[in-house]
Parts: structure tokens; sequence; C-alpha cells
């Protein structure tokens, strides 16, 4: 499946982190200049504290003379050049990224990213919705996509064959992401290591403040001044993963609980829509618990 | 001491809260509109989830024929009419308010909380600035403020006369606010049930995330993608208390803790100034663990 | 049409303007509490600058004994009292307001209105959508709305008759707001003076920044660095009506124009659906050029 | 005169500025590795509209076996192979850039830098103050700086002397930026000239919106809901010079113009301080009438 960009809007997107240490852009650069990439976007990040380097860097398609195959494979001799640590992807910004979306019955998130496909503001196909429900059911298929119903008991020591329903349909697209968008269901540890790096949530609070359920319900009863949601990581720990964005919106004395899940759907569409497309994009690096945002 | 603004600037400030019923607002405003008051602010709450009501109302000076002693003692009996579990108060601001700053080695909200009275932003007199370090003392003298150095022991068990001297020296001021402007030091349980609802602090986090020591360290370990700061009134519990106004600043993989503690500054500053302000200004109603902020 | 609500939460909603005299509240409010009217929200401001006042109430209709014609017609008798002009509305939250939306190409406006409308947040009935050309027909439609198609000739000059049968399609609805949800047509001045008050546009850039055409284009030109929206009442001076909300984005250097467009338009839906939301309720009272929002 | 920082923490920075074409980055790194560069920042933009390249580069200069003025020549030959149109910049960080304030009446931004400086925050030489009042000499001195005062007569066609005088103030110290820190004068065209690149400016404005004189007494006329401040580059037109940042506050129908000039205060404070120190820490690089800001 190829983008409806036009050719020279193709790009070949190359991440890179490894140990820090001199010459590691001089390597990369004069690889791209002798195959005659032309670079659109770079950026860089060394971070002091653990002595990782961190690289991102765009490719306009028609500058290289071979296809991305080709690319990566003598890349991949740069890479070995630079140290045995070294962890790096390439991607190509015409192949559309493959994406499943796990809901519950909150509309917001589904609609919002759904229109954003259908509007063409994030490059994405979305192979699948899976819910614990049935009430977003036709408004996937209004987009043309599979919805699939999978029942969850009530008592979550039973939802382990309801979880392992969910990872076959999940794992038969072989999807780059698979979003919670407002799933509200705890992936078991094992889904977590599975889906590790590729697993999204938005959690309706600006973490770490107010983890695990009704946040908003706690934000009210805490009095705060500000309400947010986070994307984040699913990792085991709940609410614990690398957060790849935050924002946050002004309440007052005046807003209710109901209020503030109002408000607070705004942020989260945002905060969601963006991470998402980051995460698509390659734009965002994990190391360890922290991430490294290129946009 | 009166505030440097014309005659037609001052005004009576009534703040008042009670079991929400009807007709409360139509006891108030007939009562202001037969002394002949001419309202300038005024703003209502009525609290749904705990049925309180909560009201402000900036009446013209000149617009009373009467004094603010006669003034209150009319508006008691509309007060008791209203019912035995009303608190309100009457200030004027003529009458400029008595602030005490506790300080620590940290100069930022200290120069900033001066600065902003000494240009006239901040109507206060500060009376005295207290601080367990020596360095901040020149600060205080530059602007004509007396700085009272107490020496704090390094067991925390053993800083009972240090708090006590505070205590002194800050009561011998009968002070509206008493700023913890960085002080880093945690109250003990009696002086913040003796200052009660008058104590403010600074803590360098939004809250309630990263309570207590070294919030930018947590921060940065975390990986959030804003921080923020927290202005509160002080309880006993740690952090806890009333939150008079919060707000966050945007970080990114670039900044270090260094980077973090720098710009934190700024929305400290902010932060600080603004919930004094309102609390100078009788803007912030407590109740239970909530503000109610008339701005 | 009622609302979805409970008996409970509905409410008579008085706005109030006039030249600012003292006892205005007081008339109000003992009114309100001789009917029994349980107030929900008060909010008042007194322009200093131009002598005038401004109240909006809140009462539990439950809390009133007779319906809110009778209410009305009783008080007619106090804003007459109040003084000649005096400008007022009551209006019943139990009955949903009408709403017209004028469209062209632009679907994200649309899709986040009817999105809101859908989903309970925003309460109103969409009574139809006109458009300028045929493209969000089916949006409209799959929403069970009738969707007009006006033909515009190329030349302004000879746009009249398109106008004019815009104006009978949404005039047979009586509608309580015109909303120009991205029309990029400018309303001839005999249509601004006839949905005077209710016309409500939203103009992609940060006003007055930015007036009239591709204002994203201006914006990338000048290289500003935060992009924004405006939700503004509809005058025959272009852009220059009241302005209801406003907010912007951070850009930098990294955002093309396109991506401009992208992130723009978040700004724009937000701007849009809260200044439609504020405008709905009541909040907005608008004095000259300028407006008071009480939210 | 030496930064009070360790010697690791000391940089060489370059800057430049190219049309953008092939192997510009491997260039400059590989020579950089070849030097023994340890590369800490980099930062990389290529214009997709005019086709220029911008890069920024910090090195730690420990990594260097030699000094910034062997370094300089030996990058020169590295730049001339880049192309003829190539601009650079090399500095380092060990060098404090010298700074010449120039102000009028109002105190805060004064305040605000002195501050920053002397708390470390901003790694600034703050040589000489110069002003057309006499308002702030003390200011200036308690710092230990010198403060000059020009007389402007009123008429400005009779300027041209005090103009020529405050030139020759600031050249004697040859200053890396020259901050208008509300100077409320504009200069004349041969000075901007003469200053290009070099001379700041704080607007109190979110321009393009409100040029000129009075932008809150605009602002609150306009009824706009945010305000704002830009930092810009002064050229020969008014407050249309390039835009290093730019920030915004929200108000409300509350705020006189009072309000919004004391709220406007914090915004200009913020914006001036973060223009400034991207300006010092060479992140800002201008092309045409727009900035790149590699912060």
């Amino acid at each position: 499946m190829t983008r409806s960009t036009s050719t020279d809007d193709r790009r070949y997107v190359l991440t890179l982190g490894c140990p820090d240490s001199t010459g590691i852009v001089a390597k990369i650069s004069t690889f791209l200049a002798e195959v005659g990439g032309s670079i659109v976007e770079a950026a860089y990040h060394a971070d002091q504290d653990n002595g990782w380097f961190f690289t991102r860097q765009a490719v306009r398609a028609s500058s290289i003379p071979f296809g991305i195959d080709e690319l990566r494979e003598q890349f991949a001799v740069v890479a070995d050049g630079i140290g045995p640590d070294t962890e790096w992807t390439l991607s190509d910004t015409g192949q559309r990224k493959r994406v499943v979306l796990l809901v519950s019955k909150e509309a917001h998130c589904l609609h919002d990213l759904l229109g954003r496909v259908a509007a063409g503001e994030l490059q994405a196909e979305v192979c699948a919705v899976v819910g614990n429900h049935r009430d977003l059911a036709k408004v996937a298929r209004r987009h043309g996509i599979d919805y699939h119903y999978v029942s969850f008991p009530s008592d979550p020591a039973e939802r382990g064959p309801a979880f392992e329903q969910v990872r076959k349909i999940v794992d038969a697209h072989n999807p780059h992401a698979v979003v919670l968008a407002r799933f509200m269901q705890v992936l078991p540890a094992d889904l977590c290591a599975h889906w590790a790096g590729r697993a999204i949530n938005i959690h309706h609070s600006f973490l770490p403040s107010f983890v695990g359920a009704r946040p908003y319900h706690q934000a009210f009863t805490r009095g705060v001044k500000l309400i947010g949601a986070t994307c984040h990581y699913v990792t085991a720990e709940l609410d614990a993963g690398p957060i790849i964005e935050q924002d946050v919106i002004r309440v007052s004395h005046h807003d209710s609980v109901a209020d503030m899940v109002r408000q607070g759907r705004d942020v989260e569409k945002l905060v969601l829509s963006r991470g998402l497309r980051w995460h698509l994009e390659d734009r965002v690096l994990v190391h360890g618990r922290k991430t490294v945002i290129f946009n």
C-alpha cells in the first residue's frame, strides 16, 4: 500500500541509538553523502546522563539510486562499524504503517483517530478495531474497518482467554502500533512484553499524578488547577511506561467532574494523536524509561 | 499605612461562605444597596458537591457613607440572618496587608516578590524576612527590610527551638500571610495549625506529582514532558494543602536537571506571585481541602 | 424538543445588560428569592470603562413554581424597574437551541461539531448544513442532517442570489446560531446585519493578525512562533467582529505551511466548539465591539 | 573574562548557513571527528522553501587538542569547500558575551535581566546601561554597572545627536547584543543597519498585531482574549524584524488596561530573557525575515 503523496515527498527514515563516542555523525553522514542522499531532516541528541547517542535522519528517497533493501544492507555495514550495541531502524514513508486500535465504550479517541486518517492528516492504515463492548462497532464499520468484539469476563482473574483472543486478532496484522484508545483494561505482563515498544496508551491524567482508575475524580477531589493527559508506551507496571507526550488544560472551581471529563477529552485526543503520529513517523526513540522525541 | 492609590480605587472587600440556600444573594445585595454600596466586582459560586455557597464582593469605599467598622457591625446582622455557619471577612484595600517571608538559600522568589512590591504591582507590606541561612540577608536589607537569621540544627529532631524562634519573629508582625518562598523546611504540625489559612508555600512541582524533596530530579528521571509549580496553603500533611495556583512549562529530552531547575524557577515565581496576590486580595476562599478562586 | 438530562439539571438562564447603578443586583436577586429561585450559577461584571453592567444567572428550573413564560412576564416588571436601556434574555436549557452550519470544502470543523452533538457534549439541534460545494454532503447525511448545496458563481459581484438562497434556507429554521464553519465566503453587509449576534465565524488566525485570506501563509511568511484561531461574531467589517474566544499553538522553523494548516485545525476546532458552546449557553454578552464571557 | 563553569562545560559553538546540497553534514562532521571533537549538541535544518541549510553544533572544548583560533583557521578551509555563500561563526562559551542595555523608565525588564545575570542564569557581561531618563540609574549602579543618561529632545526630528551619543557609548563596548529593554525610542535606520543582527527589541504585543504605540490599549479596545509579547531583531521597518520568540497570556473582560500592563510584564520578561539567552548562545540563525531557533 503506497501513500498518495508525490514521489518527491517520499523519505527513507533512519533512526539510530548507540553508546556515544566521537565520529558517529561523520560515519553516518559520510555514508549518506556517498550514496547521494539528500538529507531533509536530521536531529541528534547525546544524553550526557547515560552516555547514549540518538539520531533520526530523513533522506529524500528519490535521491538514493537504489531501493530501501539495498540501502538497509549497505547501512548495516556502517552500523557494525559504529559498534556492537548499535540499534537502528530504516523505514520508507511510502509504506503506510499498520495500526490496530483497542477500544471500550468511550468514542472520542476512536472518532478522532479515524477522522484524522480519513482526512489524510495521519498516514496510517487502520487494520482493525478490537473492543470489549459492542458500542463502537458501527463507528469502525462506517469507516470500512473490521470491528472485533471480544467478551471480557467481569472477574479479572478469568480474562486470560479474552486477552489471548485479542492477541491473535492483533498479531494477524503484525501492526507497527497497537493503540489503547481508552481501552480501560490493564494488559497482562506477557502482552506488554510481546508488544513492547508498539503498544501505546492514552491515560487521562498528567502522569505520574492520578495513576489508575477515575483520574478526573481524583483530580476533582484534590482540587488541582490543571488537568491533563499522557500518551505513553505500555509496560507491565501500570501507567509507568516511557512518556511520549503530555498536555494540560486549565480548570477551576466551576468545573464539576463531568466538566473535567468533557474538557479532558479534548486534551486526550490531541495528546494521543500527536503521540501516535510521532511513533508512526519514527520520531520517538526509547531508552530505558525515557523517550527522545525528534519532532 | 495607606495605599498610594486614588481614593476612588479604595474598596471594601467582603468574602462569605455558608451552607447554600435560597435568598442569600438577595440578603447581601439588598443590604449593600441600602447602604448605597456601589459594587465594582462580584463573584458567586455554589458548590453542588458539598452544598456550600461562596461569594466575594468589592464595593467602592467612597460609596459607603460610613467607615469599615460601622459597615462590619451592620453586616454582622445580615450574616446572622443568613445562618449560624456563615463565615465572612470584610477588609479595606486602603490597609496594606502585612507579609512575612521565610527563605533559605534560593534567591529567585525573594527577588521576584520584593521586586513586585517595590514596583507597586503587589500591594503588601513586607514586615520581615526570616532565613535559615545568611545568604539572602543583603537582598532583604537592600530593600530596607529586616532579615532575621535563625540557625537550624542539622538533626530534624532538634529543630523545635529554631521553629519556636521563627514563630516569635513572625507573630510579632501578626501577618496576613506567611510565605514559604522556597524555605525548604517542613513546618511542624503545631505551626501549620497556628498559621492555618495564612501560611503559603511554593512547591516546585505540579502536585500531586513529585511530593517532597528534589522534584526536578524526580521529573527528570520519570521523563515527563511538562514541569510545573504549585502554590498551596500549608497543612500538616506534606505538600497536600489546598491548592491556590499551578502552572507548567514544556521541557524536552534536551533539558538536563539543571535546565529544568532554571526553567522551573520562572514558573515558581509566576505561580507564587499570583497565588500570594489572590490571597492578599481576598480572592481565595478555602473549604475543606479545596479552594475557590475569584480572580 | 427536550434535553436528555434529568429534570434537576434544567435551568432558566437570565442574561442582562444595562447602565451600571447601585441596587441592580439587589433587585434581581430579591425577585429571584421571592419566586423561590435556587441560583446555581451567577456572574456579574461592571465595565468601569463604559459604565455598563452585565449579569448572567442560572436558576434551577424545578425551584420555580411556574413556567418560563410566567417567569418572563414577571421579570419584565423588574427589568422595567431597572431602567429603560435594560437588555435581557431568559432561556430554558430544556429547549435545545437550533443551529445551522455553513461550510465549504474543509471538513474538520463540521466533523468536530457534529461529533460533539452526537456525543451529547454540545446541547444543540443542528437543523441543516449549507455548503457552496458538494463535498461535505455525505458527512451531514451520515448524521441524518439535511445538506443544502448552493452554487456560488465565481464572480463575487454575482453572488447576491446565492446568498439570498442561503438566507432563505437558514431563516426557515429561525436558528439561535448560524455557524460559518470554515465557510470561506464573505457575508454581504445586509446578511451580517440580519444575523447580527447570531452569526459566528472561525477565523484561522490569532486576530487582529492576518486578517483575510490565507492566514497560515501569512504567518509562515512573517515567521511567527505561535499560530492561532479566533471565534468571533460576524459583522460587516471583515474579521473585525466581537471576539468570543481565541487560542494559539506553538510552531517552529520546522513547520511548513502544510504543517501549520494541520496543527491549526486542532486549534480551530477547539476554539470554535468552545465559542459556540458559550454562545448557546448564553454565556456571551456583547457590548459594542467587545464581549463579556461568563464561563 | 571566563565563565565560572567547570572546564568540561566549556564548548566551541559552530553555526553555519549555506545553500543546501548533498554532503554538507558529512564535510562538517568528518572534520570535527578528525580533530577529535566530541559533539554535545547538534541541530540541522533544511528550509525546503528557499533551499537554505542551517546547522549549529556544540563541541566539548576539552576534546579539541588546540585553541579556538586554530580551530577557526582549520574550519575556514572546510567552509570554503562547502561553497562561496557559506556564512559561519565559531564561538567559545568560555568567553562571556558582552551586552549593552537601552532603557527608558519601565524597570521590570532591566530588573529581570540583571537579576538573571547576577544569579548566573544568563551567561553575559552587562557592560553598560544607557537610558533616556535618569529613573533607572540606581538599579544599574546597585549591580555595579555604569549607567549613561542621554537626554532626548522632545522633537523626534532633533534626536540625531542623542542617538549618535548612544551609538558611541554602545560601540565602545563592541557588544554581542544591544538590548532595547523597553527603550521606547524608534532607532533611526542607520543605527538599525549598523547593529543589524545584534539589536534585540521586546515589543509588548503578539506581533504582527498591535504594531507601534500603546499595544495594551489597542488590545483592550479590540477585546482580544490573549495578550502577548515579541522579542525580535530590530530593523528599519518598525516592529517588523525577524522574530526570535513570542508568548501569550490569557486575559478576560475582568482585565483593565492596567491589569493587562501588569500581566503583560510577566510575558515580556520571559520572552525577552529567552530570546536574549538564545541569541547569546548562538541558537538563533537569521535568514531573510525569518529565524531558525536551535533550542
